[in-house]
């Protein structure tokens, strides 16, 4: 299976998952090519899922490119956004696929960013009680982080992917020409997840990434095409040894805790989630430094690189009369909570990181000197 | 892990499904006694979801016996009916969870029949991507039938089942005690699973029910418990080979395709699911005769059996119009349709079944010389 023809100049990462393993490949014009789909189930037919922005732009593209692999290529269009990622939204792919009468070998193709590729891969996870899909991510932040690994689902008022399943992708074809497209803001967001591989596992593509950050924000493509690469190396070398997030897995968190109670306060859609994890990464480099593990100059390379890649450094005020109170709250219902204790993602030390539960007030400290105004 | 104290008196079954392995037991009691839950994960929290018939009679007697095990039960009392088996209920659950800072090592129990045990399930799959979940089922039908194997999930308008996951529960308890306080209704509604397995894998099995249908239907407690062991036992031995029913699994669906086009075209909770499933079997019989598989004398027999166990035997008509089209349509839909053709689960001589791909004349003859009129 998953037999594939490797174009020249086209990179690939393999995520080794056992029986569910499968390919990344990252390169130019690959979707608009039928062989890079080659030697993936060829179901009678299949279903494109994207959204409103991402449509115009590469569906057509794509229906071409699968019409060699299935008699029928269907496409649904899904509003755009953070705020459209849940139940109802879903249920319209599950209209799509049983009004058109698809089965279990219907295949489902995730065309766009994050919020597509968790939603998309959920419902191939849940229908029929699961069909293969493929990730066709269109976004930075999807190229090098949310389309890989298997994690889906979508958010629940009380919490971001509160319901959701581990399911894996048959293949992630990552096209760097849809990166020309994407608004500077969500290239800034897909940064925050590739500026994260630094502190967490890899100090020497941190550095790359300071002596190259004017570049990615260029869109240089041979930049670009490291930096994914890299990224999905790392990924794929910590899902990998930890497919269900037991332990090592959530090191990709970092910064994650934070960045979800700034999603969640902010109400969801207001900050994109790379926005916050950047902003998150920052107060959590703190957490660390205010825990003995970095010093004040790792601290101040971070937010530097941070906000050089566009992203916001102040984190906000969440509520004006208990901003701390509604922040805690926030991050202990958020899934790392665990027994009522909350965890964090530290950095131990630059290039290493760790689940640690934190006290209530050094994660305090760390609120009220990271925000706006307290 | 999943040590036990078995109980004199308690039969056990064990799924062998790898490192997903679980036990069922079978005896009287059971939910009465903290032991019976003995080397489950003991999480902190726990939530007991049942409905508003089940909570009455025994969600407290569960408390109680649950106190041992987890610092604080949660309970969530759902409508009762296949009618609730939707995304709005299933919510409930997430609502829950959520609402009392539930986390990934929560405990989920289902207590009451198949419904509650196909919601409960789904949401343990879906909740933070999984937490532990046991089933308690209360009704015949669970016992030998849905609470066995790992298929959860809820409905969708347009089909039965269509949302769900295969997600494995730790421990099934099926208390013997509970099925006294079963509507007639019911009790015939789980014997039409129990009468199931013997065309598939085991006429002796159907001999000793013909012997003991009267015992059954008076609910003699040493009847019922070996028809619900030699029931959980066939069902293990399927599920072992193909835990996500890529073959051999299906021959369990025996009597479903049509069963649940009568489901569906009644509209979900108008039939009982184990009522369509006996008139079902009857029709799947009659369409193994047409292929020349059984004699009249297996289907005059199997008929026969289905009416002593208080089952329907005359299929309802769907549409006056277009009855037969009708049937057709729901049926195409279901899942075992795979490619536009149905298939169906056919009696391969008496004791074995297989899936076959059946001409549409043949099945329309059936659903036509089945149905009250036509």
């Amino acid at each position: 299976m998953n037999e594939t023809a490797i174009r020249p100049g086209m990179d690939c990462v393999e995520i080794a998952l056992g029986e569910r393993s499968y390919q990344i490949h990252i390169g130019s014009g690959l979707i608009d090519t039928a062989s890079s789909f080659h030697g993936l189930p060829a179901g009678r037919s299949a279903l494109i899922v994207c959204n409103e922005t991402v449509a115009p732009l590469y569906l057509h593209r794509l229906e071409n490119a699968l019409e060699v692999h299935h008699a029928v290529v269907h496409a649904l269009v899904l509003p755009d956004g953070e705020a459209h990622k849940h139940w109802a939204t879903l249920n319209l792919v599950f209209d799509k696929l049983l009004q058109h009468e698809c089965d279990r070998k219907t295949v489902l193709y995730a065309l766009g960013g994050g919020v597509v590729g968790d939603m998309t891969g959920f419902a191939a996870a849940c229908y029929m009680r699961g069909v293969p899909f493929v990730q066709v991510p269109t976004t930075l932040l999807a190229q090098v982080d949310s389309s890989v690994g298997g994690k889906t689902g979508i958010n629940h008022p009380l919490g971001k992917n509160m319901i959701g399943a581990f399911y894996q992708p048959l293949r992630v074809i990552c096209d760097l020409d849809t990166l020309s497209t994407l608004p500077s803001k969500e290239l800034s967001a897909g940064l925050a997840e590739v500026i994260k591989y630094g502190p967490i596992a890899d100090m020497a593509f941190f550095e790359w990434i300071e002596d190259h950050v004017d570049a990615l924000m260029a869109r240089d493509k041979a930049s670009l095409a490291f930096a994914v690469k890299r990224s999905c190396e790392i990924k794929a070398w910590v899902v990998s040894q930890d497919e269900r997030e037991s332990g090592l897995r959530a090191i990709l968190n970092f910064g994650h805790t934070f960045g979800h109670a700034i999603e969640a306060g902010m109400g969801y859609g207001s900050w994109l989630h790379g926005e916050a994890v950047g902003c998150g990464m920052v107060m959590a480099g703190r957490l660390s430094l205010s825990l003995g593990l970095v010093d004040q100059a790792f601290v101040d390379r971070l937010a530097s690189l941070v906000k050089k890649a566009g992203l916001p450094v102040v984190a906000p005020l969440l509520d004006t009369h208990d901003n701390v109170g509604r922040y805690m709250e926030l991050m202990r219902v958020d899934k790392k909570a665990e027994g009522g204790a909350i965890r964090f993602v530290v950095i131990d030390g630059p290039g290493r990181a760790r689940l640690q539960e934190v006290p209530d007030d050094l994660v305090a400290e760390v609120i009220r000197s990271s925000c706006a105004s307290a």
